[in-house]
C-alpha cells in the first residue's frame, strides 16, 4: 500500500509498505478515504520536535473497516467511520468522565500512520465512530466536514468545552489556525454571543468571521489586551480559547479573561514553566489538554455535521493526491493552505 | 478603642486607638462582636512576609452596623452582620459573576483592622452580610459558626467550587488547617460521596471526620499520590481541593486527581513558578485565588449555619479577650490551637 513516509526533516514522501494486518483483538483494519496534515505535523516536518526517522505519518482521517479483531463488536467491515487521533477505550475512569484523550488503558505504542491507504487502529471498538451510510452518500464539502471530527473540529470544541463557555458569553479565541477556527465553532456552539476572533491574516479573518466571530483583534500582546479590555468595557472576556501553545499567547490569554475566567487551552504548550500566581490573584482558571474527539464527537459534533450546522471542512483551502503528501506538507509549512487535506480513495 | 497591633516579627499587642470614622459615602463603621486570627496571618507574624510595623491587623469578623455613609442602603445601624475580608462593589463584571474576591472597583488602600473594636468597612453596601437578628440570638456556637462566613468557610468553599465538586465525587482535601477542614465541609455541601482528608496530626483528622471527610491519608508526596490511586482503584480523585500553597502539596494535588479534573487551590501559592504541562497532558484544570465570600455567604453558607447543616466554628480550639492578641497569636503559631477566636464585645 501507499503510506506518507517522514524520512527526515523537510523531507516527507509516499512509499510502498506492506498492507497492516489485524494484531490485537481489539484492532480493526481500515480503508482510507481521506486524510490530512495536522499543524503538530510541522513540528517534526521543521525539525523542531524529534521524531523516528523512515516512520509513517498521520494522526486524521476517514475510512471504511475492512476487517475487524474478535473483540470488535460496534463495528464491522464495510462500515463508514471517523477514525480519531485518541484511542479510547471506553471503560476506564478517564473515558467514563469524558477525558478519552487520556484514557488510561495502554495501547501499545504511539498511534500513526493515517497518512496512508491502510491503517490498523486500536481500541476500535469504542473509539472509532461511525457515520451513516458511505462516502458516496456525502457532498465532497461534507467528506470534509466528517474529516475534521478526527482532530481539529474535536480539539477547537475542546478549547471551547475546557473555557467551560457558556450561553451569551463573551469569547475570545487565541489563535487563527485551523483549531482556532474550530475553536469558533466550538464556542458558538455552546453559545457564545460575542466571539473575538485574534488573527491577522486576510483570509483566515474571513473564515473566522464564517464560522461566528464577531470581532477580529490584529493586534498581539499588550496592544491585543488593551483591544479586548476595549471592547468588553474593561471587563475582560467571559472564557478564552488558547489555541497556540507559545509563551506570548497564553500570556495574553489570561490577561484578556475577566476575573473567574477560564482559558482552555489546546495549543501544545511550547513552555514547561508558567507563572501560575497571576492565575491566582485572578481567579483564571487553566484547563484544557488533548481532546475528547470520540466523546464529542458522539455527543454533539457528528450530528452537528450531519444536520449541516457547522461547515468546519472549510479549513481545508487546498487538497492533494496521497501521492503529493510533500506538497501537501510544504503548503502548510509556507502557510500557502490553512490546511492540506489529502484525498487516498473514493 | 481596642486594637491589635503589629510591632513587629513576633510581636503582636493591643493598643489604645483612635476610634474610626466614616470617610466614603460607601463606608460602615462597625462595633466588632467577634474577630479571629487567619493562617495567613502568621507568615508576617513570622516574618516570613512583610508588613508595615505598627499597623492594624486582622481581616475576619461579625459585628454590629454603628453608622454608614450616605450611599450605604442595605444596611443599616444595628444590623448584625458579617465582615467580609473581601469588599465586593457589587456592579463590577468580576462581581456579577460572582467572583467579588477580585471585585474590579478599586478600594483606597489595604483592608485590614478587624481585630479591634471598632472597623471602618469599606464598599458596605454591598458586600457586609445581614444576619437576622442580634447576637443575643445565637448560641456560642453559632456565633463562632457565624464568624467563619468572614474568610475561612468560605474560602474552603471556594476551594470546592473551584474544584467543581459535584454529587458523588470522590475528593481529595490537601491541607487540614482550618481552610481545609471548612474545604471538606464544602465539597459534602456540593455532593461529594467520598471525602479523602490529607492530615497527620490526630486532633484534626477527628475534626476532618466530624467534618465529612470518609478516608485520612496521613502520608505525603509521592507517598499520599500512592495511596489515593489505591484507594480509588488506580483511578484518582475527580476533585482536589489545595488548601496549603506548599510546591510539595499542589504537585501532590495534580497527581492525585483524574484525567479531566480540577484542582481548586485556595492556599496562597509560595512558588510562583510551576510546571504546567503536567496539567497539560492529563487535562487536569488549575482554578481558585480569593474566596468569593459575599456570593458564597448569601447564596449558601448563611442558610447552611443558620439551618445548623454545618458547624464550621469548630475550627475554633482555643478563645482569648482582645486583650490577650499576642496569646491567640502564639497559640496558632505553635499549632496549640487550630485557629484562635478573640472574643471583643457582648
Amino acid at each position: 500500500m501507499k503510506a506518507g513516509i517522514f524520512v527526515e526533516a523537510g523531507k516527507i514522501e509516499t512509499q510502498d509498505l506492506p498492507k497492516p494486518e489485524i494484531k490485537a483483538p481489539t484492532d480493526a483494519i481500515l480503508k482510507i478515504v481521506r486524510a490530512c496534515v495536522c499543524g503538530s505535523d510541522l513540528w517534526w516536518y521543521r525539525g523542531i520536535s524529534k521524531r523516528q526517522l523512515n516512520s509513517q505519518v498521520g494522526h486524521e482521517a476517514i475510512g471504511i473497516v475492512e476487517s475487524v479483531g474478535s473483540q470488535v463488536t460496534n463495528v464491522k467491515p464495510g462500515d463508514f467511520v471517523i477514525a480519531p487521533f485518541t484511542h479510547g477505550c471506553g471503560h476506564c475512569a478517564a473515558c467514563l468522565a469524558g477525558f478519552d484523550g487520556d484514557c488510561m488503558t495502554k495501547t501499545d505504542s504511539e498511534i500513526v500512520g493515517y497518512q496512508a491507504e491502510y491503517l490498523r487502529f486500536k481500541n476500535a471498538n469504542w473509539a472509532l465512530v461511525k457515520i451513516p451510510g458511505q462516502p458516496e452518500d456525502y457532498s465532497d464539502e461534507q467528506l470534509n466536514d466528517l474529516l475534521t471530527l478526527a482532530d481539529v473540529m474535536a480539539t477547537g470544541y475542546h478549547a471551547a468545552a475546557s473555557a467551560e463557555v457558556k450561553d451569551g458569553d463573551t469569547v475570545v479565541v487565541m489563535g487563527d489556525g485551523a483549531v482556532g477556527l474550530c475553536g469558533i465553532i466550538g464556542a458558538k456552539l455552546l453559545g457564545a454571543k460575542r466571539i473575538i476572533a485574534m488573527s491577522r491574516h486576510e483570509d483566515r479573518q474571513k473564515l473566522a468571521k464564517s464560522f461566528g466571530a464577531t470581532d477580529i483583534v490584529p493586534e498581539r500582546g499588550d496592544a491585543a489586551v488593551a483591544r479586548v479590555l476595549e471592547l468588553t468595557n474593561g471587563a475582560g472576556a467571559d472564557a478564552v480559547l488558547e489555541c497556540v501553545g507559545t509563551e506570548q499567547s497564553i500570556d495574553t490569554a489570561v490577561k484578556v479573561g475577566r476575573p473567574g475566567s477560564i482559558v482552555g487551552r489546546v495549543g501544545v504548550p511550547q513552555k514547561t514553566e508558567m507563572d501560575t500566581n497571576d492565575l491566582f490573584w485572578r481567579n483564571i482558571g487553566l484547563r484544557g489538554g488533548i481532546a475528547s474527539v470520540t466523546t464529542y464527537d458522539r455527543g454533539v459534533l457528528l450530528d452537528a455535521v450531519l444536520q449541516g450546522k457547522i461547515h468546519p471542512g472549510k479549513v481545508f483551502t487546498k487538497r492533494f493526491d496521497l501521492d503529493l503528501i510533500e506538497d501537501a506538507y510544504a503548503a502548510m509549512d509556507k502557510r500557502e493552505a490553512i490546511k492540506s487535506l489529502l484525498v487516498v480513495s473514493a
